[in-house]
This record gives structure tokens, C-alpha cells and sequence, in this order.
């Protein structure tokens, strides 16, 4: 019953009473279960004997801040490339990144953080809960344009709780490493949200073709994404570590192999291109790899060169992933990933979890020194070999793309709900669906863009 | 005499005249007065035996950042969605601020810090200097392209001494509370600034309501400072709250209570939004309410429900004064309120204040402990009860919204000097007024937009 | 041979084949060379008995943060402006710098920090990196839109190499104080480019004329690159100054010379603007020289007041420079300035090293006190007057010109060698010669851009 009333009112419903139900049930949780840590309560923090410089904020916040700044602008603005879904992109990861905070405060607090009854926070929380939000925001590139906000709200729900228990088993039951999450996040959003993109795939989606490019200032607004994602990436990968020279290393390392990444996604893009010239696609994305590569191997003794080697390893693969895998992705394996998210986060992902193998697998005491308790506690303390460690990653690596594939497909069996509203296939990729949309110039700053309202499907 | 030379001339000389006035005399002042604290002068700080580390640059700094560029990005891009008005809305904003930050560091310092004939500057002087450029900002936004350059640095001029007075009071004579400027930024900056419209109220304004839209890309750059904004409103709130738990409660709280406003508005933009489309000016601007709605009470034991629960409510508030009241506001209350700044910064604020009525007055030496001492001095001190800080933190709204109303109306007389440069109603929220203004196209690059020169007014 | 497939292909190549080239030696000299320094490096770091609150880390790297933001975001956004450039102005911006960080991090290590067969790096390795970065992003802005991409990595891997020794005898061998780069960042970028402009004179540029003016919408991706280049210009001036109280009075000193040269430029810019109006080219880019005057002496005991008339100096003198001389530069000079660099880093990069010059002649004892070691320590330690430290900034402003002049020469004939592609005259300041360029409007997202190829060069 294509645009019947009913139809239009439950439309009209949907959003804004998922909204309210899922806040009005996370203020009532935080209402029982959450409190200020003991540096950030009034009360505690004064109790012990502490030097105000000593309170965790001074070493984590700016970090936090710069994660923030990715999630919000970098990931919002990077969607901004498609012509006309740009009010979607930046106004549904605001709203998804900002629903996912709060839940996996909860999700991650009741299987980190819960002692004697209460979930305590602090920055670290605010961190965690900010990567958490980022797999969220990876797995929205893979759906974007094709799915409601109801929808990706319902999928945020499901995929915050999956996050949590995989991260849980990775790094509380497993003791794998992965500090700026190559597997806990990168992969694990990426696989998530393709093979959720696989359960909704979509026959007649060329129907909407002519909006799934971009235009030229599109472009420029998702460079503003690249970069900030870019300039902070050395914070997300550090924002975590340990502190000191583990930060530090974190950072430098992360810096290095961008550096190289961008380097090589230049160089394969111009070797690719039609006539060697560049594609903005490539450079939005591609040279970002060198980032989701070192998640989990920028904390370790990587060195300046490793960092450089893996970044350009990644940027190369990624740009071959955009010119090469993505039209075979959606042909053969029936995955429309609109962003690209396999070559940006999934590959650079497995690839990170790889090196991290690779490099904890050849962790030693006189590499690390006194060093090798904060980066491999269970190997300083003898619970655990090198060779075990790596093994372990690999597991994590395994298991991670368990959770990601497995909870992908019933988070696609979720938003497949019949009542749930979805664009139609020829009404995807296009603001109107979901915003009031004013006109591209000032003449036409009255008269909303055209929907062919005709062919909204039943 | 429309568009005689002489007037031109007038308009030529006025902007310029004012700049190199006002920065002489600030220039003059600094010379005069103006000296670095023990914190900033090599001297002094090397005459003490400090550690580098304790140096309060380290402590505010990263926050003063974040502060600067909510003032400069945040505000600036927030109000670019207008069609026709981006340079004069980002450029406006850089001039009033670049003026406000310079002019409120001599007022503050002679309010605050003047000892023996000197006002003493470093890291908080910045940050409370760029504060006092926010409320000036939020002022702005009321009577954004209805006024021309010269008038809204007139407008700064006389703003940043009422902030200073009514800052003064509250803080030091009456011992209010006020981390975030609830009351003292965006209580004062909005009802300021509406006052000062309802004074320069335009009846025939509808001459130039084609441009007061927006238009597709606008509104993205409009989201850039949204979300400046939204990631960097915990630094704002805490930048200058006690250091240690304070810092980091303050800015957990916000962190919380905008995530929950956020959810607040999209609930509610869709629910009054036409066929439940969702409206950009809500997500831009009510999203946002969760910070001002917590200034007062953020570095307080509010709790992350409490932060949760404010912010909703400042969200949902914020959305249904966009879409009810800014209408009633210009036609019965002759208030023309470009940017909403009364949804955004007035509700919220007076919210914001009284919910600091509420937490100040359940505050018992229990619940802070040691830390009552950094929040509530008085208290702890023994000079003062909770109900009564509770009782002076609402006679602190009141003189705000006094020291507002009356200095906006003062300013409102001071604006409509009939010699200031004045854009006539159908040349409102039109940059080519003040700015040399390329084409919206390449092809046209050469060629201006167009201005209907005739209806200059007299 | 316009367009001859020989032609095409190698233009396919060069790119490519340089990134790959380079990216390659700069690994391998890594692999032999760099090194992690004992802050970042896991066993040395914890072979100290240290607090991970000692790791200058958390001293340096949230200024390094708001550097690197001003390299990539600021100056890609702030090149933005042309009409069609958009992709090459943010995306040659970004590849230049990632090589140029690299790159200058082997040879500055190998000038500053070679000890025992290894460079060793960490948080000031990075920050002065991205100096140097930003040194050939202001080259960059001299040669904009007429210079192909293989030919802006030659230029970088030769001024890489200038910069650094450059840097090495002011700040080594002549004991020169910069550190904030008045005359190692901005005048040694500027002449470099300015130079190299000149021997790449194009006398067919009109060809490209239409192409070389801004559009609305590029001048406000440009205010972005602006503003954040202001904001984070107080941290750049004083990312590497000594600890404590003079990162302090850096920081300050720096702001209140942007906020004074930002008034400065909108009196000038109005004063001779059409009718009076302003002109966006000078908000942009003169508001920010500011920053650039004060870039030796900030650290210096240069007051409050000193440092707002020094801003206010630099704001005139910039607006001045773009409206008066920047058309003599071309006509008389010959040097097709694309962005002003003269305006905005030559001039005032040059009054910032006199007032160096001035500023560490009035240094005495008294004013410094135990500070004075941090800043000028071969005064303090009796090595050499203020009189004589005078003169030595003044030679090394005067050797800083030599290394530019002598430097851009060599890179204007290595760019003009013959095989290498670069844009022909009518083709200029066209972002399709580079990169495959979609619509600028959803209906022709599909059909490019138009280009010219008739008049393609030979």
C-alpha cells in the first residue's frame, strides 16, 4: 500500500519513538548502574592522597578529544560524498555515534567495569565508548543509503552488545593485543556491516544509480573527513596504551605509517586511473588505511620502518580493493558496499591483526626491556611465549570475524522486520526521504528537491 | 539621499575608522596595564622552584583549544547556513571575536585580576577572554544580516563591559556557581542579544525573506560548526573548573548530556516535522542544547543520569521552541531571531540555571567530601547552607536576565544611531552588501551576484 | 606531440613511479637509520627510573596535534579557494606533506640528532617535520595550479634538503633563536617558492585566467583552512619553545598578535576595497600574518602589548601587499604568485625576523631573569651580548634569503626539465588535468567537466 496513510503515519512514528524508548531505557540504566569513577567523583578523588596531576584526564583527554573529533567529523564528513545524501550522512552518524556512546557505556561497563553493583566511568569509558560508536560507524558505510534511521538504530543496538562480548573475549578471556582495534573494530564493523549489506541486498538497487556518485563539492566536504581522520588517527591508536613510552611509540608509529600510505595510494591510484589520472575515491579513503593497519601492532616495538612498510602495503591493497574488488564484491558476492568499508577497514583490518601476529610473535625481553609488562603483560610475567601470544591474536583474528559474520546476518535478519521503514530502491542514496530538503541554489531555495514520489514501493 | 556618494563614502570610512580606533585604544591599554602573570614572565616563573609540569598551561591549554575553536569554527560555520551570508557570517564572527577576546581581556582583568596597577594574562585569561567572544557570538546570532560591521562592533563594545559587570556579580559578590556560563555566556549573550532585536525590529523584513533560507551545501557547512561545537562543549564546560575530579566530572557530564539532547531532537524533529521528515535547523541547533542546558551544574555531583536526563529534556525543549515558539517570537513579540539563538542559548540557559538552583541545593558535605571545598568554597567554609547558595545561584539568573535585557536595550538605542551603516530591509542576510562577492559558478565567476541597487533605502 | 599516446603514457608513469621510488629509498634509509629515541623506545624508556608523567609526550604532543591540523587542514583548505582546484589543492597539499614529513624526518635527523650511526625520533622529530612540511606547503602556494604533481615531489625532495641545512646553520652554528620559524618556515618557504615561481614565468598564463578566481562556494571551503590555521597558530609558535613558562607566554603572545592583525586587515581590507567592501582574499589570508610576525619573538619577553602591535603591523602590511603589490609582482617581477605567499609568509616572515632582531637586542638580565637561560642561553651563559645575538638574527635572516633565492633557482630548472609533465598554459588552475572530476551538479554528476584538449601543449 505504496504512500498510504497508514504507511506515512507509521513512517512518521517509527524514528522518533525508537528514539525515545531507546533514551528514556538508557537514562533508567544509567539511573541503577552507572557512577563517577573515583577520579572523577568529588568525594572519592579527594579521599586518597592525590596530586591533581596525577588524575587520569591530564593523560588521556586530549586523546579522547581527538577520537571524538574522528567519530563525529571524520566519519560524518567522509559519508558526505554522495550527491545528494549528505544531510543523511552527517545527521545519522551524529544520531548513531550519539545513541552508541550511551549504550556501550552500559554494554562495556557491565562486562568491563561492574563492581559491586555499579558500572564506574571516567575518560577511559568515554574512549571506549567512542570506539565502540566508531564500529558502529563502520558498518553504517556499508548500509548507508539503503536503510532508515529506525533501522540503523535497531542495528546499533544489536551491534554494541556484539561488540562488547567479542571485545570481551579478545581481550579479558583471550589476552590479545589490539589497542587501536585492527579487530575489534576496523574488522569487526567492517564484517559486520557487509555481510548485514549481503542479507539486504538489493536486485533493482540501479534504479538509484544516478545519485550514488558524487559531485564536485561533495567531494571537497569529504575531504574535510579524510583529513581529520587522518591528523588524529596517532591518538585513536594511542588513546589507550599504556602511558608513557607506550603512547608515544603508539603515536609516532601510527604517524609513520600513514605517512606511507598516503604515499602508496597516490602512486596506485595514478597507475590504475583511466589516462593516469587520480581518483578522489581512492585518496578519500585508501590513504587512511595506513591507520586501521598498525591498530594493533602501533603499540608494539613495530619500529619507524615496519610502520612505514605496512602503512604503504595498505594503502596499495586498499586502492586495489576500490579499482578492483569492490565491482566483483557486489557482482559475484551480491554486497553493495557503498563506502568501501571492505578496502578501507576490512582488509587494512585482517592485515593489522596479521602484523600483529607477526610482531608479537617476535616480541622479546631485550626488545622490550622492562617495557614488555605494559605492552605483553602475560609474556613479561611468564604465563605465556611470544609464540603463544601470536597464536592467540590469530585466534582473536578468528574469532572476530566469527562474531562480525554471524551477528551481521541477524543484525540483516533484524532490518529485514517487514514493518520497518526502508527507502525504496529507487528512492536510496537521496536526502528527501528522511529530511526536509531545501533547494540547491538560492532561486530554488523554496522549492524542495524533486522525489519521484510514483514508484515508492509498497 | 540613497546611494549618494556622500553616504558611500560614509559606508566606506565607518568599518575602518571603528577598527583602527578600537584597536588603538586596545593597544594603548595593553601597553599601559597590561603585563604577564608569574605563570607566563620568565622572570617570575623562574624565580619560584617549580617543575615545568606544574605550570597551569599544561592543565588548561589543551582545553583552551578546544574553547577557541568552538568560538572561532563552531560559531562562525553554525551560521553560514544562510543562503547569501557566509562570508559575513564566518567573517563577522573572526572580526567581533578577534575585538571581543582583545577588549574583555581589559575589562575582565580590571574586574578580576588588577593588582597594583596591573591586569596579570596567561592561560585563563584566554580562555575567559574567548568566553565572553562566545556570548557576544550568541548575541550575534539574534541579529544576524540585519546589521552592518561597524554596529556589531558597537555592539561587542558595549556587550563585553555588561558581561564583565554581571560576570563580576555573580562570581564574586553574589559566589555563584557558574563553570560553564549557563547564566553568565548564554543567559546573558541571548536575551542580550534579543532584546537588542526587539529594539531594531524590522516590519517590512519580508523584503528580503527569499534569502533568509538556506540552501543544500549551506546547511553542510552549517553542520561543520555543529559538530565543532557538540565534540568540543566538555572542554568548554570544564576549561576552567577546579583541576583533577573537577576537570574530569565536568567534562563527563556534558559529554552525557549532549549525547542525550541529541537523541532529544531527532525524536522530537521527526514527530513535528512534516511527514515525519526530519529538519535540519533542529539537528544544527537544538542538538546542541545539552551543553548549555549543564554550564551551571556539569562540574557538580549532578550524576550521568542526571546529565542524561537534562540534556533530553534540553534537546526536546530546544526542538519545540524551533518549531512553536520562533514564530510567536516575531509575531507577537516583534523579536526577529535569525539564528534561533532564543531555542538554542535562552531556554537552555534559564534551564541550565535553574537546574544548578536544584543540584547546588541538594549538596551535602556527603556526597563531595573533600572535593565541597573546589565546588562550593562557601559552603564548605561553613558561610553559607545549600539552600541559600541555591537561593543565590536563582537571584544570579535574575540579575543576568536584567543586566541582559537592560544592556540590550541600551544597545539597541546605541545601533540605531541614525549615522551608522545599516543594510536596508531588502538587502538583509545579503553578503554582496558588504563584501566583494565572486559568483556561485565557475561561468559567472567574473560576474557578481546581483544586487537590487535600486531599493537602497535612504 | 599534443596528446600523443607516448605522451599520455608517460604521464601515467611519472607519478606513480616517483611515489613508488620514493616511498621506497625513504623505507630503506629508515630501515638503516631511524630509530626509536628513549621516550619512545619500550626498554630504554623504562631503564630510567621516570614517571610516565616526565614522557614529553604529554609536554608536546597535544601542540603537535594542533601543528599537523594546521598543516593538512589548514593549509589544503585554505589553497581551496581556487574554482576548480579544489581536488589538487587539498590532495597535492596532502601529498606533499606526507613525503615531506618522511623525508625531512632523515634529514633533519641526520643535521640534528645523528649520535652513533642513528637518528632518533619522537614527539619534536614529529614537530619538526611537519615544520619542514609546512615550509614547502608555502613553496606550494606559490606555484599553485601550474605545476603537475610529479614535479611538487621533486620540489619537495630538493627543498627538504635546503630547509634542513638551512635550519641547521641559524639554529646550530649561528645560535640564531626561531621558534616559531619567522625566517626557517615562512621566509625561507616564500622566497624559495616565490623564486622557483619566477623561473617557471608563464607569459601565456591569461589563458587560464577564468579559472583563476574563486567561486562562493571555494571561498568558504577556504575560511576553513583560515580559521583553523588562526586557532592552532598559539601552538604552532610555541610547539617546541622551552618548557613551562615559555610554551606559555608563546602561546599568548601569538593570540593577541592574530586577534590585533585580524582587525588590522578588516580596516585595511575595506579601506581600499571597492565601494568599501571587503575582500575575502584578505580575511583569508592577511588575518593570519599575525601569526607569522611574531614567529621568532614570541618566545621573547615581547609584552602583551608588543605583540598586538607587531600583529596589527602585519595584518596592514599583508592587505596592503595583496591589493597594491601582488599585481607589480607579475607585471614588474615576473613572479605569478598564485595564493600571495609573498603577502602572507615573504613580508611578514621578514618583519618578524627584524623584530627578532630588535626583541633579543633589548634582552637584559633583569627582564628574563633565570629565564633567560630557556631562551637566549648563549647570553645567559656569557657567550655573547644581546647586541651581538641582535646581529646574528639579522645575518641569519640575511643567509636565510641566500638558502631561499640560490634554492628556488635550482628547483625552477630542475622543474622546467623537459620531460617532466606539467600543465600547459591554457590548462592551468584545472583540477581535470590531474584527477577524474565529476559534475558539479547531481544531473551532470555522471558527464565531467569540459577540458579543452584542443590547446593542449606541444
Amino acid at each position: 500500500m505504496a504512500g498510504s496513510p497508514s504507511r506515512a503515519a507509521g513512517r512518521r512514528l517509527q524514528l522518533p519513538l525508537l528514539c525515545l524508548f531507546l533514551q528514556g531505557a538508557t537514562a533508567v540504566l544509567f539511573a541503577v548502574f552507572v557512577r563517577y569513577n573515583h577520579k572523577t567523583d568529588a568525594a572519592l578523588w579527594h579521599r586518597g592522597n592525590h596530586s591533581n596531576a596525577d588524575n587520569e584526564f591530564y593523560f588521556r583527554y586530549p586523546s579522547f578529544q581527538d577520537v571524538h573529533a574522528m567519530v563525529f567529523v571524520g566519519f560524518g564528513f567522509l559519508m558526505v560524498f554522495l550527491q545528494r545524501y549528505g544531510f543523511s550522512s552527517v545527521g545519522f552518524t551524529f544520531l548513531l555515534a550519539a545513541f552508541a556512546l550511551q549504550w556501550s557505556t552500559l554494554v562495556q561497563g557491565f562486562l568491563h567495569s561492574f563492581h559491586s553493583g555499579h558500572i564506574h566511568v571516567g575518560v577511559e569509558s568515554m574512549i571506549n565508548a567512542d570506539f565502540c560508536a566508531g564500529a558502529v560507524l563502520i558498518s553504517l558505510g556499508a548500509v548507508l543509503g539503503k536503510t532508515g534511521p529506525a533501522q540503523l538504530l535497531l542495528m546499533a543496538l544489536l551491534e554494541v552488545v556484539l561488540f562488547g562480548i567479542n571485545e570481551f573475549v579478545l581481550l579479558h578471556l583471550l589476552g590479545v593485543r589490539d589497542a587501536g582495534g585492527s579487530m575489534t573494530i576496523h574488522t569487526f564493523g567492517a564484517y559486520f556491516g557487509l555481510v548485514l549489506s549481503r542479507v539486504l541486498y538489493r536486485p533493482q538497487l540501479e534504479k538509484s544509480k544516478h545519485r550514488q556518485g558524487s559531485v564536485y563539492h561533495s567531494d571537497l566536504f569529504a575531504m574535510i573527513g579524510t583529513i581529520f581522520l587522518w591528523i588524529f588517527w596517532p591518538s585513536f591508536n594511542s588513546a589507550l596504551t599504556a602511558l608513557g613510552a607506550g603512547q608515544h611509540r603508539t603515536a609516532l608509529n601510527t604517524y609513520y605509517s600513514l605517512a606511507a600510505s598516503t604515499l602508496g595510494t597516490f602512486a596506485l591510484s595514478a597507475l590504475v586511473g583511466e589516462d593516469g589520472r587520480l581518483d578522489m575515491v581512492h585518496i578519500q579513503n585508501a590513504a587512511l588505511a595506513g591507520g586501521v593497519v598498525v591498530g594493533t601492532s602501533s603499540e608494539m616495538m613495530l619500529t619507524p620502518f615496519g610502520a612505514l612498510a605496512a602503512g604503504f602495503l595498505a594503502g596499495t591493497v586498499s586502492t586495489l580493493g576500490y579499482k578492483f574488488f569492490t565491482p566483483i564484491l557486489e557482482s559475484k558476492f551480491k554486497v553493495q558496499d557503498t563506502c568501501g568499508v571492505h578496502n578501507l577497514h576490512g582488509m587494512p583490518g585482517v592485515l593489522g591483526a596479521l602484523l600483529g601476529v607477526l610482531v608479537a610473535g617476535l616480541a622479546t625481553h631485550e626488545a622490550y626491556g622492562d617495557g614488555l609488562e605494559s605492552v605483553f603483560p602475560l609474556i613479561a610475567e611468564g604465563q605465556r611465549s611470544a609464540t603463544s601470544q601470536a597464536m592467540l591474536q590469530l585466534f582473536g583474528l578468528f574469532v572476530t570475524l566469527m562474531f562480525a559474520s554471524v551477528g551481521g546476518g541477524l543484525g540483516g535478519l533484524l532490518l529485514k522486520l517487514p514493518f520497518l521503514d526502508s527507502p525504496p530502491d529507487s528512492q536510496c542514496y537521496e536526502d528527501q526521504v528522511h529530511w526536509q530538503v531545501p533547494g540547491e541554489h538560492e532561486d530554488e531555495a523554496q522549492r524542495p528537491l524533486r522525489v519521484e514520489e510514483a514508484d515508492t514501493q509498497a
